[in-house]
């Protein structure tokens, strides 16, 4: 390892420079704009990983954005690791929030900004940065590697659960690493063993066939963003408790245990209040916010559109509004069903004034790894050495939709090791990850790689 | 009278014409971008005025848009008759809604269609070609005449107040004619009597300090628009009564006779229905649709916007939410006591998770004529003659500021009679005016002149 960690640590400016290359993509999977941009990273990607010694590189199509593929395969006696990262990003708007463009990577007091960063593209790349140490300095890694890089995560993995389907003998492994969450606390070693799950809608309200003058027609004419708005209302009851029918009917209720570690951790509810800038946290009746935000399920309006918004007045009862929503599932809510319960709820609860119609689908199941698999203290001991503390065993509220397309088509366990601090602005303006974390992050793969050579799957 | 009508069939084409001109100005006065078109358009009704006849003549600046004011005092022994309209015209959004473009006025089975060609300058413009047909034919005028065109009435005739305060003496006269409402029905001669006023409101809601990812946050994290959604739907009860304390304290309760007139007026709620393409009336228990319509208070969000509204899904939790909401008034409810008391309840119907600004103020009064007034039968008289049939009282559920301003400062009674067929699109796409119903304006405003010339105020 000695050289190993030398390497890393004496080419911590180039590997800084590449990542900045490669944040400069806006790679916005769900941008019909950006579609060019998504292919040009992707291509990007697979020329950096050929020149690193990888072999089969390829950039595979799908029926969306491509998916990059990479191996080494010569280990043997040594178990096979799947690594999964993504390199589309998120939206960057609203722009007028970023302090820097989101686009132009730039550090500033050791965080370096851009959209991706986090979210995923600084911490898949750490572990290229491990191989790239490995093959310069022995010429072999210590184990078996499949490097799957998707181009569709922040739009629900759409395609990859075909492609992972399709290719079951390419993809074929001893476990998963996966690098997509983040870190409990800034540095601290985190192993993160359940994911929430997700479920999008849209709904489209419509009351006539115009807009309509609301001297003329206010007092008698239904309005569409009222009829939005008390719909909305009617989602949650007074405790927070989402109101679809049977919602509940399926949700793991979280045991002693975890509820223990849970409350184990070391949170400032405060601290983090302040960060985001909020007055007060709310939510459903009898949980803790770590249980709320991890083993909880949710429903959020992401926005609202209806009527005239620009500067001024307009003395309108608009024909249409929009709302678009996501309803986080924790285990074991079936996403397809949560969604058919939500549509049938919507258009049962919209009146006889208003044309409704209710789309969207399923983003992904939640998912949860059993707590005593024997790859987890290999996992634990190698944290443990690159970030010398104890790792710490989380679950997180995002939703990571290949959990379950891996877990259905592959049975194999997975392991999220989170590179990026807390509170990165993933999804948000100014996302961040600090500078020094991703040479932790790069330095952690390396030990994962070597750690897990010992591992004799059964 | 029978030159006057000659002269105005015999001049169609050339009035149609230079009402396409007035329209073609894009006198959006709610945008900023729009102020040079504002003034253009009042340029060039001056200096059309100045042409007729007029004098005095002015383009007079308010601290907005400015006033078109013209004059002509030369009839001794007849009253005076103020005559309003308004050159500015409501924003023609959304546009891929228009069949034609809003400012390039096209006729299409006998409807003329563009933005504010009802909702005023339609209206307006035949009192100019009456009066252009007295200057020609006769040398003058049966009465004495003073005309007030304003640019802000759709943005509540904001200067108006003060500018009507400060020339008191310049528009002093014996009664004020508007025509900026509708006919009851297509070709039924209606005198309107009422209006309701009206309160404008903007609540910002503000919850973080950034946009938050749903993942993380979802489940405690205060949702802007669930609060907005919230304090919408609590705006009303279930008998679509406003919740607002105190709300109802002024109304004026409707007369039976006025029930009853209402009652027995040529109404179709059926084709109503069909020709806006709505499904079904709501509103307040207990009241006929017109009754709603023109007596009863409305309370209607214009807009609402908050999160991610694009193509796609963001899986996002906003740190704010806006939404636009205007009240309509009957007599004798105050805006300002109105406006208050909506303030200040809706900082109370918002939690403590959220910081709440409501701004907004007040749109115009709501205005009532005494049905006994004598001057009445004279404009009766008037339009029986010009439309062949005996006219109608009616109200309007619309707003016009000037009326209670009017009201205030020059104490003089104020009559409405109007010129634009029922649902012509005011404040909608494709807003329209029946070409012959212009004409059929301009008789009418002859027959007007003519017919007060008769009458001896108090």
């Amino acid at each position: 390892m000695e050289h190993i960690l030398n390497y890393l640590r004496t080419h911590r400016r180039q590997h800084l420079a590449q990542l900045f290359e490669l944040t400069r993509f806006p790679s916005v999977s769900t941008a019909a704009e950006h579609v060019e941009d998504v292919a040009r990273c992707a291509r990007f990607l697979a020329d950096h990983l050929q020149s690193l010694g990888l072999t089969r590189v390829e950039v595979m199509p799908t029926p969306g954005h491509p998916i990059v593929y990479a191996e080494w395969l010569e280990a043997s006696n040594a178990p096979t690791i799947l690594i999964y990262g993504h390199y589309d990003v998120q939206p960057p708007e609203p722009l007028e929030l970023w302090n820097s463009p989101p686009f132009e990577p730039q550090i500033r007091e050791g965080e370096i900004y851009a959209r991706g960063i986090a979210d995923d593209k600084g911490q898949f790349f750490a572990y290229v940065k491990a191989m790239e140490a490995y093959f310069t300095e022995k010429g072999a890694l210590p184990i078996n590697v499949k490097l799957l890089i998707e181009g569709e995560e922040e739009i629900g993995s759409e395609n990859l659960h075909a492609f992972v389907q399709e290719h079951r003998a390419l993809l074929n492994a001893d476990a998963i690493l996966l690098s997509d969450t983040s870190m409990f606390a800034p540095g601290l070693p985190t192993i993160c063993y359940g994911t929430r799950g997700l479920v999008h809608c849209q709904i489209d309200l419509e009351t006539a066939a115009t807009d309509l003058h609301s001297g003329a027609f206010g007092g008698f004419a239904p309005n569409p963003i009222h009829i939005l708005a008390e719909m909305i209302a009617a989602l949650k009851d007074k405790d927070g408790r989402i109101t679809i029918p049977d919602f509940y009917e399926d949700v793991a209720e979280l045991t002693p245990k975890e509820q223990a570690q849970f409350a184990a951790l070391p949170y400032d509810e405060e601290a983090l209040k302040r960060e985001i800038g909020m007055e007060e946290f709310i939510g459903e009746t009898g949980f803790s916010t770590l249980e709320k935000r991890w083993a909880r399920p949710a429903l959020d309006v992401n926005g609202i559109l209806g009527g005239f918004t620009g500067t001024g007045t307009k003395t309108v009862i608009p024909a249409k509004a929009m709302a678009k929503f996501t309803i986080r599932l924790v285990p074991y809510q079936d996403p397809e069903k949560v969604f058919n319960a939500a549509k049938a709820y919507l258009e049962q609860l919209a009146p006889a004034a208003a044309k409704v119609s209710v789309t969207g689908g399923v983003g992904g199941s939640a998912y949860l790894t059993p707590l005593e698999h024997p790859i987890l203290p290999l996992i634990a001991k190698a944290l443990q050495q690159a970030y010398h503390q104890e790792p710490v065993f989380t679950r997180t509220g995002g939703t990571i939709g290949v959990l379950s397309t891996f877990s259905e088509a592959l049975h194999l366990p997975i392991i999220m090791v989170g590179m990026a601090q807390p509170n990165d602005n993933a999804h948000a303006p100014n996302e961040h990850l600090t500078e020094e974390l991703f040479y932790q992050g790069a330095e952690a793969a390396a030990y994962l790689l070597h750690e897990l050579k010992t591992w004799k799957p059964a």
